[in-house]
């Protein structure tokens, strides 16, 4: 398999460049803040070098990927890779204070076991770091693309934290549009996958057509990604069975399914605006909710969006295996199989 | 006077610059963002234009002057100038949150007139506006130029995370050392003030060396002014009359003349050990600092530091009249008068 192949090739130098990437944290009289990243990045379980609590690093994947398919050297985009990564990962640091998650990946959240503050540094700390690494592009590229490439890298962060600004107020929103929503997860989820896969054309010095057809393939996989993963959170299995009380119906998350649920203003809408739904009403109200049609409405957003992605994909003419493996990728990621 | 004539130019274009820069922020469907940060800048009173509320930009007069004083146009130095008053005021932003301070510039603090997570968000998109800025300066200098120059400003950043680090957890101990009370002041404020003077520089097309002086000149500086800070902290005018609930003794904050005074375990140590300092008590212990030798120690090393960074000056050959307002500013600064 491609994707097999080419994962177990880039994962390790993907994982070096990392490593590398937050060592300047280190060279200080004071290692604290260097222990909390290491610890964020899921590095500091010795014990269990093979752990999975690393998270799945799926956006460098996908720039190094999406070089290799224009035509670049792979590992001439690691220092791009690496910096999304790092990127994503300050936003959940500061994400879990903002939500008050105490749980990642199943190990307790930088400020549950350190203190906001620290938390709160430890992430500007990251963020910084996302920055030195990607001007790290000067030793491979070109000056020109290694400023555009950060160029690049700072505007998603800006969509990051107006995505974010917005998902905060839009927890306080009664009924919030469909409109406000796409907005949202524009910001949140798409923007940085978008610049994933163009920071992979551009190293690849594919001409700028090319740039934005591997971005909008980024784009429509990262919104495909959100409402699929909306679908699982009131239908997947866990949340249905095994984790009733983390299912979106019970912790009243505007997810796109229910902000189409709430549209409709029938009888689930009616029982939402009801109070408060308890765990052992998941089944009922869900069941509710797909006989007014928002489950097969979800999945057809999703797989429409799921299309449009591969058809910018095959727009920008991506070759060989690592051409394979990002269609793979995609469709694994969909299915929650990566 | 060369400062005046010279910062009365400067100052608005600074200003103008700083609204350019975080104009990106509000071209979205949500501007719920950008009022937060104009209002964190001390741009929300419309109708008080001349509001001495803004902060009084002195880090983007210190890169504009050295650019000048180093032989450069200073227009062209303008978006790092911006850059390093929107990373200032970033770190505002987030240490405010850490510190639990209600107000800024005598206004309710960003998180206290929001929240916290809207609050640690709007601090990240100050930031990400920040490295935004000073990739402008493309416009004016070489790209090497540009992307030396985001590279020290990433770098200044990541100095600033661990000194705020080492702030935090110095606050916790009993008796730091004045070594590593050093290493945190290099951090929190030497390391902004040098990267201000270095960039000033570096844009001017100076060589290494100049560069050089110029960032000792900016670093020196800032330890100065953090000791000045100290020194007023205890014995400044408003502390020992008006506000002897801000008093230093008072907080427990561990500043310098506190470390020193700590170090000579004499009767002030005693005193400081045995318990909280009240209001009503900090004239006499205030005194009896003094009297074993802190005030003079630290206006001595003040006084030190305030040389070096001349010296630096002088070594770096400023020209014109910049090189005058540079003295100026650098005494003013010292005696809080600007």
């Amino acid at each position: 398999m491609p994707l097999d192949n080419l994962a177990s090739m880039m994962l390790p130098a993907i994982e070096e460049e990392l490593k590398l990437a937050i060592l300047p944290a280190k060279n200080t009289k004071d290692v604290g803040i260097y222990e909390m990243l290491a610890y964020h990045m899921g590095w500091e379980d010795v014990l269990n070098p093979k752990g999975g609590n690393k998270g799945k690093r799926v956006r460098p994947l996908l720039v190094t990927l999406c070089n290799k398919s224009a035509g670049g050297i792979w590992q001439d985009s690691l220092p791009a890779a690496a910096a999304v990564e790092l990127l994503h990962n300050f936003s959940l640091i500061h994400d879990d204070i903002e939500d008050n998650s105490i749980l990642r990946r199943g190990k307790p959240t930088l400020w549950n076991k350190w203190n906001i503050p620290l938390a709160i540094n430890a992430g500007d700390a990251m963020f910084t770091l996302a920055h030195l690494c990607i001007l790290r592009l000067k030793n491979y590229s070109s000056l020109e693309t290694s400023l555009a490439a950060a160029n690049l890298l700072h505007k998603a962060c800006l969509h990051l934290t107006i995505g974010q600004h917005m998902d905060i107020t839009f927890e306080q929103e009664t009924t919030p549009s469909v409109d406000l929503y796409w907005s949202m997860i524009e910001g949140k989820t798409a923007s940085l996958l978008a610049v994933c896969s163009e920071l992979g054309a551009l190293i690849a010095n594919t001409d700028q057509e090319i740039q934005l057809a591997y971005r909008n393939f980024g784009y429509s996989l990262g919104l495909a990604f959100q409402v699929q993963d909306d679908l699982l959170g009131i239908w997947g299995d866990t949340v249905q069975t095994g984790k009733s009380n983390e299912n979106d119906l019970v912790t009243r998350k505007k997810t796109f399914p229910i902000l189409y649920g709430l549209s409709l203003k029938g009888n689930f809408a009616e029982r939402w605006f009801n109070g408060q739904i308890t765990p052992e009403e998941v089944k009922e109200i869900s069941n509710q909710l797909e006989s007014e049609g928002a489950r097969e409405y979800t999945q057809e957003i999703c797989n429409q969006l799921t299309q449009e992605a591969l058809i910018s994909l095959e727009s920008a003419s991506p070759k060989g295996e690592a051409s394979q493996a990002l269609k793979l990728l995609a469709n694994r990621l969909l299915r929650r199989e990566f």
